[in-house]
């Protein structure tokens, strides 16, 4: 039986360091799916902080887009997303389907024969978004998380570092 | 002994569903008080998908205002009010004190013969809204929160379609 | 063995009344610190409203930049420090270093021999803000969030009044 385990959190919520501890007590070989493109120096400085947090026995695959791909050419005993709202946020700008997307993504975990750790942002508990855009995005986040919830085994919601089981 | 439950959750959170599972199990005859108003298409797609999740079994009220007069005259055995915070954003743009409307809203919950679930967004965990409104409208909404809180028997919080029981 | 508290919460979650309840029931004196500069009427009337809760046992210290100082010179069997989100934002408005100013206030709080509970804001469940200062305050607030809930023995999530347990 392979494991499906979905980590939530706010910004710096301490997610993805979670995520990576619970991913590293899982089998080797690990792979890390990266999501995230370096548009800006912001981003750049993020992603070199986030990679030097990773031991080196990680291997990296980035998938700003493809993450069907990603996932069934990975070839490791078990995979860490790193995030899918980055993800989520790639399609939506590439203009893509987003519903058939991630219809396409979740069908591609179900088929993976490794143990997957996926990271996602909880967007949805401030005050509405001024545009348009940014309530499209904070709804499709919503269902995404809801999709994604549903078919893992465990969901925890990061705060301060610290998990809160959600589900399993 | 009528019920309490309030279902809070950010947006997209599943709460709807999730409350309306809830009203759902709750005795019949069961009346929907719908707070939304349908300004532009997004709103108008938003209540279409979420008139046609519910059952033909639920009679609809539409009280984007009146909550009291729609919570006094349903006539149910169970009441979903979903949500508190189109009621709440309805009542600050028509101009009422809305201290004083929230106080005889909670008041006509409990006088109501009726099992009542409510939905109320969380809103609160954002930075600091950029407007005078939003921060007005975010801390009206945390304060009208804690009031419905402190008269429910149940509170849960709705996170990625996981309910997470905060009271009772 | 003295005790360290952390509430956190969304605006208008209930976090300080709970915070202060929480610091009520340890030892007197009690010392509450201050972090709030009133700018402007709607941070004047916030300060008085919560000074307005506050039993008039409470000493209060105002500290809206040097929390060490208050800290140690505080001279209290219990402290309430409301709130680090507060003083962060004091902070960075100040042009200081924030990284150095967090190590030393927490350094602060573990020399002091006093019982403190701490309140702080969780900002990072919006969508992204749409100003570089915006992202980099949520930014900071999560890292000063995920410091202090490691340096404290219970760490507790204020929802609409009702606090949620995440550590201790």
């Amino acid at each position: 039986m392979t494991i499906r385990q979905l980590v939530l959190g706010g910004a710096r919520s301490g997610k993805s360091r979670h995520a990576l501890r619970l991913a590293s007590a899982l089998p080797a070989p690990h792979v890390f799916v990266a999501t995230a493109q370096a548009y800006d120096a912001e981003m750049e400085e993020r992603i070199a902080r986030h990679r030097a947090e990773r031991d080196a026995v990680w291997r990296t695959i980035e998938a700003p887009l493809d993450l069907v791909h990603a996932i069934g050419a990975a070839g490791a005993a078990t995979l860490l997303v790193d995030c899918c709202t980055l993800w989520l946020s790639n399609t939506m700008l590439a203009g893509r389907d987003v519903e058939a997307a991630a219809g396409e993504m979740i069908d591609s975990l179900a088929r993976s024969p490794a143990n997957i750790v996926l990271v996602s942002n909880e967007v949805g508990t401030g005050i509405v978004p001024e545009t348009p855009l940014g309530r499209r995005f904070r709804d499709e986040q919503g269902r995404l998380n809801q999709r994604l919830a549903e078919c893992c085994d465990t969901v925890e919601l990061v705060v301060a570092g610290l998990p809160l089981r959600l589900k399993g």
